[in-house]
Formats: structure tokens, sequence, C-alpha cells
């Protein structure tokens, strides 16, 4: 995985970031230090360049990734239209979390728009978390919900005016 | 709680439906009959008639509601443009659980548009649900994350095209 791009190594040299970014869950308490250890040893760290496709659009995904630092355009081929960039993210966002959930095919390409540092975090690992860990897996899911209620409300937000006749 | 409407009582008698609904995880296995038997214990359902309000855009909400049968229609008031219908869902669909999940105000209204039955399961009953009964929990947020990401594809698919130069 990854193998052309800088491996970084385990997550647990970003332990400061990793908790800065998913440590604001509104259900059941924080994380502790040793749940974001754990995590951690899970996640596989890499450095991209710019211009790098982390994700592409149509591929089966068995991971996501945690956006550490950088930039990604969100594009997505738009029937009649052709490819367009519908987002852009950077860090303390999840990318990939859809196909990893539902095992759909990628919703959408991710290309680095400046060089990215990100976590990959696997559905074995989510699997093992979730049973071996229960409570940590409870914690876990509720961040990836609580990021996707804010990307749908985003989206929505950017969207419907033009949608509903105000072009952007 | 939805005082002026028809209480149809613990969602105990619509063990079927709920388990028709829920029941599609891709991780972890099945729901067991005991896990949606609690589940629909904590359930309070109702019969709601056509035009009535099951959540207002602006309002708190520590509830989400399980659509077991009938349609609603998800209404936005958009800036300089007024209230939009922006989805139709029927059943086996939750609503309100943004919210739920992230105690900001509710981010559209939802209006039956038929006689619409649904069951309403609160933020307390998840804690409980997330303390008590972690691997339940696991198995319940998988169904609320399969549930958004489904809901943000067909959003973007619905809404894309238009947002990028092809009028609905
Ligand atoms: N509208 C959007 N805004 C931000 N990110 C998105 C949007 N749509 C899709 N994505 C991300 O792009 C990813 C592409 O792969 P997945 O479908 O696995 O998961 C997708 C989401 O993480
Ligand atoms: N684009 C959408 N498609 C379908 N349902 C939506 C959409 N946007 C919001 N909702 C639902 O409307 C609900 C309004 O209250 P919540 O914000 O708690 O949760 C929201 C979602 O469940």
């Amino acid at each position: 995985m990854y193998e052309n791009i800088t491996n970084l190594g385990k997550a647990e040299a970003f332990v400061d970031e990793i908790l800065e970014i998913i440590d604001h869950i509104k259900l059941l308490d924080h994380f502790s230090v040793d749940e974001i250890k754990i995590l951690c040893h899970y996640m596989q760290c890499f450095a991209a360049p710019r211009d790098y496709t982390l994700i592409q659009e149509g591929d089966k995904g068995d991971f996501l990734i945690l956006v550490l630092s950088g930039a990604v355009d969100v594009q997505k081929d738009i029937p009649k239209i052709g490819i367009k960039k519908i987002a852009e993210v950077g860090a303390g966002v999840t990318l990939g979390e859809m196909s990893l959930i539902d095992s759909q095919t990628r919703f959408a390409s991710c290309v680095t728009s400046a060089p990215t540092d990100f976590a990959v975090f696997t559905r074995e690992s989510l699997n093992e978390v979730l049973i071996e860990m229960p409570r940590l897996g409870n914690k876990f899911l509720l961040v990836l919900l609580q990021l996707m209620a804010q990307r749908l409300r985003d989206t929505c937000d950017r969207f419907l005016p033009s949608v509903f006749g105000v072009p952007i």
C-alpha cells in the first residue's frame, strides 16, 4: 500500500495530532491516552507529495485515511459534465470511510493539492478493535458519525443554493 | 413527546419491521433476535397523520426517528430562496440522527407526506446501550453510519448535476 511514497511508520509518532483530531465526540467520554495509543498502533502513516491520488473513484476500498496535515481535493466524475472538484479538505478529516463502512466502490477520487501527511486505518483493524475493544470501537464509530454528519451539512449548505436557483 | 398523535406503545410490536430495516450491517455479525428486542424495548412508536411535522429545523434535538412505514419530506429553509424539499424518505430510513450525534440544532424539517408510523430512539437510550451493551452499541452505530454514507451518496448524485450546470 502506497509503496511509492515516503513511509512514516506507525502513527505513534503522531499521537498528539491524532488526539487533537478525533477527541471531540459529544457522546461517551474522551479518548484516554491509552486508547489513542492503541488506535495509533493500528495506523500506518505516509507522506504524499502534491497531485498524488490517495483514493481513486470506482476502486474497491477497505481502508480509510485520516488527513494529518496538508490539503486534498475531492473530485467526482459527474455524468454528462466530467470530473469536477466537489470539496476541499484538510487536516482533521477522514477520507474513504464510506467504502470502508458499506463496501461500495469509492464514491469520489481524493487527490492531494499540497504535500499531505496521512494515516491509514483498515477495515481489518476496525473489525479487530470492534471485537477486542468494543468500547473503544464505539468511540471511533462516533468520530466517524460526527464527521459524516458535518460533511452532509457542509455539502448541502454549499450545493442547495445553486440547486434551487442561485448559482454559486 | 408527540402527545397529540396516536401512541403505538413500545416497538416490541414491530420487531420484524425493525429487524428488516436495520439488519444489513456489512461489518460484524447480524443482530440477534435478543439484540433487536432490547433495541425495541428502548423505542416508543407513534402513528402520525399526513402533513405532520416530525422534526422542526432549528430545534434542539436529542432523539432520532426510525420510519417504519409511510413517507416524509425533508425540507430546508435555503437563504434567499425559502423552504424547499431537499429529499423524500420512506420506510427503513432514520431521521434526526445528525443532531443526536453532534448536538447541533436540527438541520432540516421533516414533515409527513402520508400517514407514517415511526419509532423514537433517544440519546439517553443510545448512551445506555453504548455503556451497558457496547457490542450492541457497535452494531447500532454501524447502522447509522451506513445510512449516512448512503444519504451522502444519494444527495450528491441528485444535486451535483445541477450544481455543475445541468438543471434537474
Ligand atoms: N461531498 C463530499 N465532501 C467531502 N468528502 C467527500 C464527499 N463525498 C465523498 N467524500 C469522501 O471521498 C471518499 C471517496 O472514497 P469513499 O467513497 O470510500 O469515501 C469518500 C468520502 O470520504
Ligand atoms: N439531504 C438529506 N437527505 C435526507 N435526509 C436528510 C438530509 N439532510 C438532513 N436530513 C435529515 O433531516 C434531519 C433533520 O434533523 P437532524 O439534523 O437531526 O437530522 C437530519 C437528517 O436525519
